[in-house]
């Protein structure tokens, strides 16, 4: 009895007196369970903005839950190979991953809505799709079939063209180059004429090296610049019109995420979504002074031509056209997006493109430095 | 003992045998104590995407501490004037306050940094600079003599230039034309022959009807129409050079924020940056639609001609200069702002702004429709 007149009297110390007769605080404590989960990334640690991201969320969800819910974070290969993120989640083996559903479109082209098409829209354009334009509701249908619910997590912004060992002029130029590339833009390429390579980053500069191919893309100027292919390949292309954005996300495995408290719900979007904010001004903040970097050590910036750019349209037009008649799901998702869109290019050219079409005109002719 | 006997079951059954022992429920309980917070905004509730993100980061609280953390919401007026919403947080009327930087560049156009400044840097770039350019470390020494401590919490991307009810060609037709005009833009106008008119949004309509004014910049195509300037004031025109971005910020008393526990710190911090992302979306989501209806009603879209903006440009580097002379803390952060400014337009030129001019030229090229 005394030791229980002990307990009773700490307990009502410590929670007050109400914990004794209303019981709030196991209440709370039922609400914060310990919840651990793992995270397979599809990108190596040296990819710091992109595996940075995924970092950072799991950071912010645990620090907002006092610690309780922590997510560890495996770079690419670590748990899971890189390009198998969407099956480790599909099948609970991890119960999230960080990757990019272009990387899964040979299993579905429409994943490639999800940020990772050619011609697509930009990352704010994509940003305002996937929260209000019916985005998320379609790609979550998709993956639901693959037991996840995906989260925005991040966006690159517009990437480079990638690197050429020769200048590029017409589209008769591209035909019979060997190019390192990933995602949608490899069967748009191969309309081209171009013979795509989906080669690891890491293999890459040897590949340029020793002639194995002819060209590489990777992401913008500050990744770029780390694999060094401006020692062998000098000729730096924009844009990457296969990746006027490319989006990243947050897979979770639909049975651990419902299992979550909803409190640990609402944490994990509300991370993901500042992740998605915070890449894209990590990586906006990184590139000026990486490309800068790139310039002086010698790499010959180029715009693709519009020859080029017309060719390549027209091959990813007929691209979508061939694959809308195939999968009716890739139709579906085609014919709502395409007028959103052109709904959102149209509202750019206004104030936004036209206020930045200045500023570009207007600081190179006062520094005179372009 | 029959009661205590229950009492110590029942908590045994509630928190598991360790709550009675090590008390793990108590100091959760502990960490996450109710709070409740109030926040005025500077805006009205019918400008629904700005007042929506004051909204959206008070849900995202409460629904992430499970309720604990109550912040309730005020427009404009409701509890503080619109434009004293600084004032109060200062003081500590209220323990957080949205508003922008800008409103108050009258007590030190240092402010306008935060955001709000002619040929200032587009919503990308200003997050680049606040996170990561050593922008928001910047702009907190300065809210701190205001005992406030800021938080990124919405952009509105560029806006519009506003409603004219003549034509504008030269920077002459500027001369003695009474405009409406919120901020940092009014004194960049003054020096172009423009009389700035600084009226409450609900009083523009009138104004212009009456001819006390003889045009009204507001914000965007989804804001303005909702004030039907299109029927009086009929040439829309782009972009709002005074606002090629407007950051809005949350405001926080520093001493109430200190005091609350790091876990809501987080949380708070968090659903801010989420509500950077979630606002611009909103706004580009919007957007588009309102603009077809606009131009459907009878307005006219014009860009300001190049001679206006090279003007314009000019006197705002006219005022910054003069500010600089007078005002140590604007000169210093100007002196690093700028170039940071120049290199994030340098990089922007490259990879994100030929993607956008290609798509715009394609897709208006394709549908024929512009």
């Amino acid at each position: 009895m005394q030791r229980r007149k002990f307990i009773s009297a700490a307990l009502a110390g410590a929670g007050g007196i109400g914990a004794a007769t209303s019981f709030p605080a196991p209440a709370i404590a039922q609400s914060m369970p310990a919840v651990n989960w793992r995270m397979a990334s599809s990108f190596p640690k040296s990819l710091d903005t992109i595996f940075g991201v995924s970092e950072r969320i799991a950071r912010r969800v645990e620090e907002a839950t006092d610690g309780k819910f922590k997510i560890r974070v495996f770079a690419a290969g670590e748990i899971v190979p890189g390009l198998q993120v969407l099956d480790a989640v599909q099948s609970g083996t991890v119960e999230c991953g960080h990757s990019a559903g272009g990387y899964y479109a040979g299993k579905d082209p429409t994943f490639g809505f999800d940020g990772n098409i050619p011609f697509g829209m930009n990352a704010r354009q994509q940003t305002a799709w996937l929260l209000f334009g019916g985005g998320q509701e379609q790609m979550r249908d998709l993956y639901k079939e693959y037991n996840i619910i995906n989260f925005m997590a991040g966006n690159t912004g517009a990437q480079m063209g990638g690197w050429f060992r020769k200048e590029l002029k017409t589209p008769e130029d591209l035909k019979g180059i060997k190019f390192r590339i990933g995602g949608f833009g490899g069967p748009v390429m191969t309309k081209l004429g171009v013979i795509p390579q989906m080669i690891p980053g890491g293999d890459v500069y040897i590949s340029l090296e020793k002639g194995t191919i002819d060209g590489a893309e990777w992401i913008g100027p500050y990744d770029d610049e780390k694999l060094g292919f401006y020692k062998i390949a000098k000729y730096y292309y924009y844009p990457a019109w296969w990746e006027g954005c490319a989006q990243l996300s947050l897979f979770c495995n639909i049975a651990s995420f419902n299992k979550l408290p909803k409190v640990y719900q609402a944490i994990l979007e509300a991370a993901c979504h500042e992740g998605q904010m915070w890449m894209t001004a990590k990586y906006d903040a990184q590139n000026p002074a990486a490309l800068r970097r790139l310039v002086a050590a010698g790499a010959q910036l180029r715009p693709f031509s519009r020859s080029i750019m017309d060719a390549a349209f027209k091959a990813a037009n007929e691209l979508y056209a061939e694959l809308s008649a195939k999968n009716p799901r890739f139709k579906k998702v085609y014919e709502t997006w395409l007028p959103y869109r052109d709904e959102q290019i149209l509202w750019w050219s206004v104030a936004e493109h036209s206020f930045e079409s200045y500023m570009i005109a207007a600081t190179s002719a006062r520094s005179g430095k372009r």
